[in-house]
């Protein structure tokens, strides 16, 4: 069976793993296609070298990698070098992580930031997904403006 | 056959992935000397590994990835990752991965937008073709000013 | 017995790596289950080959890396510098390195910023054994906005 | 017989490559010692893996990699990211690669930017010969606030 | 006899390889434990793969590496390229290599500014010295705040 790999954080003021673990249970051939593993690390910065440690000695296929940078100018730098780790994971393994960052101050009102928290780790869990079992359904939905968190910016209206 | 890898995003406005596939249909030799492929990711943060996947996977001897930026400064940051990944990338693959970024925020009218989104994705899956089948095509026109996208600049005016 | 490193410098203004050895000293299971070994290094940009050294030459199963960057603009991009070496030493070594860097400017009264270096350095040394011995522990733990040096910022007040 | 390589693009508004080779072709031992090899890419982050691609599969000894960054700002972060690429392309083969860029805002005058292209791409190709058959040539000069394509600074004034 | 590399430019204003080679003939065991060579390029962004051959094809235990960025905007920016590729160096080699800049602007007054130079560059030769040789002597000095090129910091005042 698959394993697809979940990492997030305790840094993050959401539980983000959760709400990805939960929209994978929801996909089909969870339990007999593919099962999943959770790893937290303390902060965005530790996700890399979990997701990798994920990829290469627990033989996931994919991994999501969820994280929240803070409000601070040095959390933008920190966000920049999390991130930068992520893409260098991915190249060295071959294989995807998708990166799912909530910066902190995307909304204001705490609700709305729960709601961002909680879409956008769902959406991205269930692209996971659908890169590894159903790759079609994202090239058929190519240059469409999807976003993941808020609504769809749909294509170029011309 | 030679296999040309085509990447483009769900995230971009513009269906940037099937203007490179049509041009390249159009070059000398298509379906005979090579014959393209298309992979389509969330983000254009995720083309970088499906780039490199595409080279060393499928066998690509040149890929074009193709992403649109947004206009926030998150955006911009983004972006930054995404090219130094496409970078990387070809480095270790000793393979080029030309880069097609079109940024949201290069026209306010959508029409002179789809234009750039149009004639930038064509012209460089052109350049692709040419790296690999004609790159004397190139060097003649070296230093040249030329550009994808908008008007060519034309060399130095002395 | 598994190693334990501890990296810090000589340009910090406060014993950073002295914190992280004695909470380890502290942790269960310290002289039975694990030992730590420290090297200190002139300043922050020498933290990342010298952990990457504790890994591959002294066999440490996670390291912790100290450092203070300074206050003007240039130390800022010295401390990303850093952060990137450190990130990249933990992909090629496949192990968590814990960075640990307290900014000279984070608080104005000396004696708070002696706290932020104590609590930091310690909670940290903390993270790096439970990550080694105790993960569950950080998992229960997920999107709690944890903090190191400063109060825990919680989770989302919805 | 040694191979220099030269690496120069579509995009810039000089014939850098043409200076460079011409430089090259007037230092001692070139078609007894040495001789040159060109590519052309389409722009300066293409220049990387081109450079690599010329120490690997062509055996150059040493590349002039050739660019010119425009006015815009996204320009500058593109430059960056060429940079980084042929700084990791040199440490990836062990071979100097010699960055030569000249940016479009460097001066307004045509004519004086004119006088840079000319002068820093055949005095960074004379570099390059140096540093293969004459490097105690340049240790001679060390310290001296050498330049390329403006006149030199000269050592501190003291 | 172990060897340790010094590798500077011509573009710097002063002698910096120059002093750091006379520091290190000071040392205990010049001529006996250890010797010096050196490398001279022409910028800073040549020192990376500089330093990382006289690792790897002449055996250096240790570099020193030294070099100015200049005061405009883009010097720092290259400034920055040339310490992640002086980064990226050492944790390729699993080697130290000290990185001593000294930037244009750090002094407005030449002599002020030739003190720094000569400092930090004898500063660090020493520092490298005592990292292969007595690296229990840094370990003492460890959180001191410890600076080359100006007086030292020292510890935090509370």
């Amino acid at each position: 069976m698959d394993l697809i790999g979940v990492v997030d954080t305790m840094f993050a003021r959401y539980d983000m793993g959760g709400e990805a673990l939960d929209a994978l249970e929801k996909c089909p051939g969870y339990g007999t296609k593919f099962t999943t593993i959770r790893r937290t690390v303390p902060g965005f910065k530790d996700l890399a070298v979990a997701a990798k440690r994920l990829i290469e000695l627990d033989r996931c296929v994919i991994v999501v990698a969820l994280g929240m940078p803070g409000k601070e100018a040095v959390d933008k730098v920190c966000a920049h070098e999390a991130s930068t780790g992520i893409m260098t994971a991915q190249l060295m393994t071959n294989t995807p992580i998708l990166e799912v960052f909530v910066h902190e101050d995307e909304a204001e009102d705490p609700a709305v930031l729960a709601e961002v928290f909680k879409n956008r780790s769902r959406d991205h869990a269930v692209n996971a997904y659908l890169m590894i079992y159903e790759p079609e359904k994202l090239t058929a939905r190519a240059g469409q403006g999807v976003r993941q968190g808020f609504a769809n910016a749909g294509p170029l209206n011309t």
